[in-house]
């Protein structure tokens, strides 16, 4: 039997029938069943595209994407899955848009969704705002739907929001899954999710946010290291705490990295803007207060700059398990001596990591791809049995 | 019997022999038959998209998209329209091209139309330029053709020009005939396609000029008002004269936009420049006269201020049919206290229809679609019946 | 039998065993058989294009393309090319993307050819940059698919590098074969690939150097001429010469117009910067050294002016044989009266060869579109007769 229809009878034990039109915000939100059927089809995808096997479900649609953030891989991995499902991607770049002043999102949401099946958002520039934006648009495109506006009723891909990166942090959780041979060798594996200094200011929350929210459920213990001042959302941490408890593992919080690698299976050194300060900067630019962020910007460089030693040198993954922690991140990285003077991570650390972390990288596109694949497939068991037996050829020849 | 059969049975009663290989340049180009025919093949897509039929007649081609000027609703109908047919769009993006300072607009033509089927076109910032471009265009891609520089010949949608806006004001007609229950039940319909004050300046003419230029085709008493100054071009004008004696409709115009809303039971209050400023403008614009240009902005401007109270208000809706026109947009909208200070209408009026307003526009990538179709397809009404019969997954599973 | 069964039956005959998942970067790369390989399956692609014949070979899959230079021609020809195989395109465009500074050209390689079948990279700026950047780029995506990274391992053609232009010289040289009846006539034909004065500083060098290199290996007397100062790459001079000793043509160089124009049967005159220039600007540009590079433009351009002489003027075209030879162009032309004061070509000259110049283009599609088809398909002659025999529509009704 092949890989692929060996998942699909594992999907068939999971209960996840209210997976199917329903959005993708946050892991959070969806069951243990649910977070599994992703990886399953994640995988059942994979393989099937690994035998040349087509996993075309659509002859026509579009996906809609919309970045009001650069991006290169999630927009390679979006524009990945939809191909890799038959749609295909018409991008939003507001800037070629006619989107008036004071346009509202209601109005924007369904200008762009006329045959849009899939709207893949990412928006996590303000806290506050991103997942808002991402909830004001869906509703707007269901009640379109509902109102005969739509044809079809488009699903979402969070791309990243102020909160959540489920895409991330699912690709993650799939690599540490097949690095470590399953979910079932997980329980009681160290995870580091710790802050590292880099030179640049202000990157989102939503990595070390998804990954404390989502590795919690797995057994594991997950440390998140800090320096002070540098807290996530409080929201998140209870969600972390929640889920260890429910899963058997742990959820604690350091201000020292080293105690965080101290014997680590896996780290996650990745630099954010400190919570508290992201607030700040959203009700100042919500005021229009451009001097005020510029000085705040001043402030958390300085604040930044404190905390150099906050890196991912030699010295640091020798502390962790056997000093072979499996280094993970979310790329690209500030390297030190590379990209930046002093950054996140050492060269050599980085370098001999390269092959996992593209690795890790490659989970993407097909974590996308189960997503769209189990909002819109009524039967996705029977779809995936039925693309491996019809086994038309990807590419003939 | 399907609806999308019922159409094509319609379909199979007009004379529409000349629309195969045709360009699409403004309505009033095409016979009552031929603007019957959009109507039926739009209405006959939506059906079979409603009922997840297939509608892809190409299994590869592209359709090329060159907007001169922003557009979020027409860019989003054209990328529809093309994938519901199986085209894929590439844009032409002619900040990111190598299009040398004189370049002939036939030799741009010819080089991005190698695999085009058709080709979409918005220009519509200077009088007598915008429909020029598309002509000049056209003809140098027949050329292509009959030189064997291209293996098909790719025709034309006027995605908006100088003078017509014909996606725009069939989606809107389109949206009329459903919402009084048919074509038959137009006459002696009144419209008020009126002026209304903007902040912004230099609207383009061509909504309200295809407004008028088409709704006259059904019977309808149309009136035009403005403020002096504000004319539309008069052979657009003489046009709607024509079409009106010849539905047994009426044209008429009126400097009071309560006299235009007095009893109607549609209303298009929409901002546009005055004609006479625009071939000024187009006149400085080739002169390269960029000081010229802007004292005439002001000018406008200050003109456009004088008529502030041109702005369809709760007060104004009053005056229509029973208070309950059908209020219209080719959206955005200028929303008085929502997208700025003094606008087109009142937010709580806009409200009211919002959708409507979204409906009307959700027609135009079907108006699109239909005019592709009755391009390339050589026997439309047995296309629609195959499409129908074979009844192919849009979506599988 | 079909021209395309006819054009499958010589490719049977071609040693072509190693194009199969290669690169192609330069056509001095390959061998004779190769190069004739790619030109059949041009024809063949045209030919069943030509009867409206599907030429699909993929159901899904993506072309990446990047433009580190601006682009129409190459662009569309590219975007045409995966279109007519069943590839989606999608476009690294490197200002929305978020290539952290000194994120390496590996990194970048990886993530985004998740699902890339093809890439098309053109970066023809800086000498000695282009090709090691396409060199790099594609190691990386080699190393990726044998790593696991990627599932399927991505070819690459060359859109333009600072060495050679194998699209283009190619698209020309099917050109030449077709307006001269076939490659047997081409012997002793004389070709002469001349500079020509253009008000615009640093062309490249790789259209030049493509011509000779290519040209000279079908026994045609190849001359190159510029004025003192303006050599091109000395390696791809050696591989004229031998291409001419082994084709039995020959390959020489001349410091006058006149010289090479005279009984010319094609000419190629176009502007390119000088060699040594470009290599200085590519050590000006690694210091960082701008106010270098302006000053070495400024020298340039006034060394540029003293050669305004050098132009296809009406004078020239009648030293030519018969003063009828075939003026050739990579397009666009600076015209002397048309896009600029004083330029490559008369206005009067260029005009005349418009549908020739156009056709010319026209191959560019096909000449990708046939390295895409030989580099993916294991059996390119069975591939191209199922096509002609299954002969599915590419546009049904």
């Amino acid at each position: 039997m092949s890989k692929a229809m060996e998942l699909a009878q594992h999907l068939e034990k999971l209960k996840i029938n209210n997976m199917y039109k329903d959005d993708f915000y946050w892991t959070w939100d969806k069951t243990d069943d649910e977070i599994d059927a992703v990886f399953t089809v994640a995988d059942a995808l994979r393989d099937l595209r690994e035998r040349n096997i087509s996993t075309k479900i659509f002859d026509s649609g579009l996906g809609i994407s919309i970045f009001r953030d650069n991006s290169t891989r999630t927009r390679f991995s979006f524009a990945s899955a939809c191909n890799l499902l038959g749609l295909a991607v018409q991008d939003l770049d507001e800037k070629k848009s006619q989107i008036a002043h004071g346009e509202t999102v209601r109005e924007t949401a369904n200008m762009v969704s006329f045959m849009a099946d899939v709207i893949g958002i990412r928006d996590d520039m303000f806290i506050g705002e991103g997942h808002k934006y991402q909830k004001t648009f869906m509703d707007a495109v269901k009640e379109g739907y509902y109102d005969g506006i739509l044809e079809q009723q488009p699903t979402l891909v969070n791309l990243q929001c102020d909160v959540d990166h489920p895409t991330q942090a699912m690709a993650d959780m799939l690599h540490v899954i097949h690095y470590f041979g399953g979910v079932e060798n997980l329980k009681g594996k160290k995870v580091a999710m710790s802050w590292a200094y880099s030179p640049s200011y202000g990157k989102p929350l939503s990595v070390p946010q998804g990954i404390v929210g989502l590795f919690t459920r797995f057994g594991m213990d997950v440390v998140l290291a800090h320096p002070e001042g540098y807290e996530i959302m409080p929201e998140v941490e209870e969600i972390a705490k929640k889920n260890a408890a429910a899963s058997g593992g742990s959820f604690s919080k350091t201000n020292s990295m080293a105690e965080a690698f101290k014997d680590a299976d896996i780290v996650y050194p990745k630099s954010w803007a400190p919570f508290a300060a992201m607030e700040e900067r959203t009700k100042l630019y919500a005021a229009g207060d451009q001097k005020g962020i510029d000085e705040l910007e001043k402030k958390l460089l300085a604040q930044n700059a404190e905390h150099k030693d906050w890196a991912c040198t030699e010295e640091m993954m020798k502390l962790t398990r056997d000093g072979k922690a499996l280094y993970m991140h979310c790329l690209p990285a500030d390297i030190t001596g590379l990209s930046c003077k002093e950054g996140e991570v050492d060269n050599s650390v980085f370098d001999r990591y390269l092959v996992p972390l593209y690795k890790e990288a490659s989970y993407k596109p097909y974590i996308i791809a189960a997503m769209i694949f189990l909002a819109k497939v009524k039967d996705p068991v029977k779809a995936l049995m039925d693309l491996d037996a019809k086994g038309e050829a990807r590419k003939e020849f």
